[in-house]
């Protein structure tokens, strides 16, 4: 098997991954179809398909916990069964939390959303019930299993929690795992000029003060403190901000009528 | 930078990693502590810090929405400070959903579970307060940022949702990805013995039949179906099933009286 970590939807430059279709089957509780709709959106998903949800359908409580994510309910498909809720799609996972003995291949959500963001037809991925999960009947509707690596000692997953994993998965494997922002810290390095001046500064503060003694050992604290500082990997404004701070130390210190 | 994803904890046979420390910060919803708690034992963390809850501690909705995390709710600690709640941690990542401007490396959350597994010293994640988020002065504490791969359109994940998938990345890279059961699909290949005289008899049905017309064309139909067969990976038990499949339907054809 290879590794599905190796594994980025390859040129995202020449299509979009086509969107992974999430269909609940027989959702029980209102918040969870809100919350499954929220954790949808959080990572770019808007195709929700809903089989015969159990309180019926709109569902007042599904839209208070959508919190932003109304687009997707008022998108939402209604179906009466997993297949005419699958009928245009080309491959179906199925999620279920222990072996069913159906002789299926069963992929990790990080193999799963491999394939699927790769994919050049539509896949979706089926939800069961919150009590029982998908009935042997609607796993055998499914081309594979989706399981979550989960602890033995609870391994039991909320439904929107299950959505969240795959959908957090599937954005991962289609746009790739980075940041919606820069870490502004890897873009303003100081110059090496403006560092070894702090050093310099620091260094006649300290000779002044009496710090390194004995005399021999003053090369070797020397390189303590520089490598030292150096971990800080320092911006323009963050020496700025340290020769203030040893200039205030040793004006404080002069202003105690200390050495020099 | 490395990618996260080649990083697995490197020999779990010899060490256990240590597991992470998940530290909330003012958290208002007991629902969202209980459901943070939740999602932490789904992946095996047990070790909670809660600093200053709004509603106090212990909380009742919190115990309802723990749903069989009660051991992680009953050992949490419960602390006035973020200083003191991190106190016994050598590094510490302050999880937030926009940049802070305060000159921090930013990690994904499978950068940062990538370290955290691997470390040997005792890592923790603080979380700010769901209507806000972590202040400046949280921020200022941590040695790092973790923020999630979230789309523009709606970046706000729930509090339980962010402990969730930071959970979920941290047992990945410390277990493994591996689902808690095996595919049986995978151990019981059928011998290509069974599966040759599968082809066989069905070829020799579909000879009795007619099927193989033109003549010509033959040797390429019976590779076609062949190779059809062979995508199954069938079982033993797949091998038999289908040939009672093709008995029935041969026996029924004779029954109605078709030729042979």
């Amino acid at each position: 098997m290879t590794n599905p970590d190796d594994q980025v939807f390859p040129d995202r430059t020449q299509r979009a991954p086509r969107p992974l279709v999430v269909v609940l089957v027989q959702p029980q509780l209102g918040e969870n179809i809100g919350m499954a709709a929220r954790a949808m959106a959080n990572f770019g998903l808007s195709d929700l398909r809903l089989v015969a949800p159990r309180d019926g359908w709109p569902n007042e409580k599904a839209r208070g916990a959508a919190a932003g994510a109304d687009h997707v309910l008022d998108n939402a498909a209604l179906h009466e069964t997993v297949q005419s809720a699958v009928a245009d799609c080309a491959f179906v996972w199925a999620t279920t939390a222990r072996a069913r003995g159906q002789g299926k291949r069963v992929a990790s959500p990080a193999e799963a959303m491999a394939e699927a963001a790769g994919a050049d037809h539509r896949q979706a991925v089926l939800f069961g019930p919150e009590r029982a999960g998908l009935s042997s009947d609607d796993v055998s509707l499914a081309d594979a299993i989706l399981t979550f690596p989960v602890d033995e000692a609870l391994p039991s997953l909320n439904l929107a929690q299950a959505v969240l994993l795959t959908a957090y998965e599937w954005r991962r494997r289609a746009r790739g795992d980075s940041a919606p922002f820069a870490s502004p810290y890897e873009h303003q390095p100081a110059s090496r000029g403006s560092i070894h001046s702090l050093f310099e500064h620091l260094e006649e503060e300290l000779d002044a003060s009496g710090y390194f003694l004995p005399e021999n050992k003053r090369p070797i604290m020397v390189r303590n403190l520089r490598n030292i500082l150096h971990r800080i990997g320092m911006s323009e404004q963050d020496a700025r901000t340290l020769r203030g701070v040893f200039v205030a130390l040793a004006n404080g210190r002069r202003k105690r009528g200390g050495p020099r």
